[in-house]
């Protein structure tokens, strides 16, 4: 993986951190209204996975966001 | 995998497929400036598979756009 992708990935974990404690959503909460795994929840947020694109619209559906808002953060 | 993720999926690979012929690429050059496999291309743009994000950034660098204009589509 390159460098840049590992900081892409880092970015985006925290950009859904973010959002998902403004939401109020603990990664419990989350991992149950996504139908994913709250392990799945965590490794995304530490940046240490990169997440298939439909468990992506099931985050954003399930914290009712629009997906632009989770990819859109300062690179 | 829900009736919902296979038509989005569907229509994130159209929505690719129309960028990619806009931007004059063929499935071969996008899949060299991607490093991706040709396949992988093919199966995305088929909505046979659910894309990797780290990949999607790829192609969006490859093509020259912005990840926003790649999940910009009528669901």
């Amino acid at each position: 993986m390159r460098d840049k992708d590992k900081e892409y990935l880092q970015n985006f974990g925290a950009n859904l951190k973010k959002i998902r404690e403004d939401k109020g959503f603990t990664q419990a909460q989350l991992a149950i209204d996504s139908d994913l795994d709250i392990s799945y929840i965590s490794r995304i947020e530490n940046g240490r996975i990169s997440p298939s694109l439909i468990y992506i619209t099931h985050i954003a559906d399930a914290l009712g966001v629009d997906m632009k808002q989770l990819i859109s953060f300062n690179k």
